[in-house]
């Protein structure tokens, strides 16, 4: 068996993986050469670098990990109709995102923005602008592997958690769950809104005119999940009009943000440039996933961790 | 029964008050007056008015409500000699403390400060030097209410939590513990070490040069107790010699910290003006101390929530 990885681990990381499998024949690359790509059983690649052009010379072809949690380059269609299996490592990201969505909020929470500033005048002032998060509502979009983790953060700091999916699904650390169809209901009691929703047919442009108008005028606003969720044309709407207090956005419509993009100047708004699943720890976690995969793969098992429906996009 | 408050709650705190004791004479005051302190039964302060020269005229005082933490300013020698019993809101901070501890450890971690600087430039980087909070160890100086809340939140985030505190004795939330005697060998372990100490003789420049030298060079240092912890020359020439990472510090020996102190410009340093305490909620928690406290006192009984033992100053 021959398995293609189109990056290459560290080797501290890579050379125990090839210890562990001396049946495979392992080939690594920091590229994707259609001629690897003819001979692989199995493709080990970060999803960006397969499409419909090269995935006709994927003869041999019976299964991808992607090693990270987005999939929206893959070509779906051809992997479907090859029936290729597709599993990624959903949940990976859950650490550090929840980390950097909770820094976010506790930065807003106890004014670290401002204090900085202070500290660049060298001005002592108490005049902090300070809330606590303990006792607040967070209102989850996409309770899956990281919004949980997210729920299970803000618990610990006292928060209720409102989790929102498509059907309202109970889900892991939320204190109540509602619908797509009770987002806008729901809405007004939320002090925290957070969005970690993938990129789907059914979250593009989820969040209209209505729904902001429906949140607190203090509310903190965050999207870490695709930045199709909302038509930023709308979120600055929102934002000029005083509809939410705060906002927090680590993906964007387009990215990188154009420099003169209003969302870099507007009061009150955090961009982060899509940094916040970032871990040194990111491919020793990957591997983590996909050795238990291999072994159950080579012993002809197919129920694969975290294997992808790509007609649904997740 | 005559309660002299030298401050004036908000009428929504206050009235309430009044009314669940009908049979108490409540005055409220924006400062001392020797006058009410005359007919005081009991004294409900901030802890910073009283001194030796005007305790002498609170001839029937039986009992002393500071509503804060510290009773540094308090004419210590005189109460005991008094036998006033004292008590504290010992605990009250530990929302908003725990909350602000929080914030700058996952501000560091998740490079907001990089981040911020980033935005002002309309600079899209991914550049970003992050690292995790998940699997570090922090060492808690004073793991008492404060300290065991900062403990608590930081065994969710998978952090192991070390207490220190005189003797050793164990601490809720600490996966280990350690006396002063054993801090300068468990200093190397710690990737954050946290002090909330409150000033008595013992914590009075408790670390030294060799526990900075101790401490891991990327550490995280961050004194919320008191700024009598630490020489600051010692701290700065630790900073100066790369010996920690980042230091964080909310308190200092004087306060306000000088326009031309160093520390306001030192590389990774974050001066928070003591704000850490800071809530909007904390008279409403004062009260909701002293409440149960006076229905005790009132019955005779006198095993009052956080009694004081002013000799030792905690």
């Amino acid at each position: 068996m021959r398995i293609y990885f189109t990056f290459e681990p560290r080797p501290d990381l890579k050379d125990p993986l090839v210890a562990e499998f001396p049946e495979v024949d392992f080939v690594f690359e920091n590229a994707l050469s259609i001629e690897e790509l003819q001979k692989a059983d199995v493709l080990v690649t970060y999803g960006e670098d397969l499409d419909n052009d090269n995935i006709q010379y994927a003869k041999k072809l019976k299964w991808i990990f992607v090693a990270s949690a987005g999939v929206e380059k893959m070509p779906a269609q051809a992997i479907i109709d090859r029936g290729i299996v597709v599993s990624n490592v959903r949940g990976i990201h859950k650490t550090p995102m929840a980390e950097s969505i909770l820094a976010h909020i506790l930065a807003i929470k106890r004014a670290l923005p401002w204090m900085y500033e202070q500290q660049k005048k060298s001005e002592w002032s108490k005049k902090a602008k300070q809330s606590e998060l303990r006792d607040s509502t967070a209102l989850i979009l996409g309770p899956g592997a990281i919004g949980s983790e997210v729920g299970r953060l803000l618990q610990a700091f006292g928060v209720k958690t409102i989790g929102c999916n498509r059907t309202g699904k109970e889900a892991v650390y939320m204190d109540d769950m509602v619908s797509f169809d009770g987002l806008l209901d729901t809405l007004p009691k939320a002090d925290i809104v957070i969005s970690v929703l993938p990129k789907t047919i059914e979250t593009t442009h989820l969040l209209k005119e209505a729904h902001f108008k429906a949140m607190k005028n203090n509310a903190i606003f965050m999207n870490f999940g695709r930045g199709n969720l909302v038509d930023e044309n709308v979120l600055i709407q929102a934002i000029e009009n005083g509809e939410i207090g705060h906002t927090v956005l680590d993906v964007f419509e387009e990215e990188p943000l154009a420099a003169n993009h209003p969302l870099w100047t507007l009061p009150n708004v955090i961009v982060s440039p899509h940094v916040s699943s970032h871990s040194a720890r990111y491919v020793e976690r990957s591997l983590e996933i996909f050795k238990p995969s291999l072994e159950k793969w080579m012993k002809g098992e197919r129920d694969l961790e975290n294997v992808m429906d790509l007609s649904r996009g997740y």
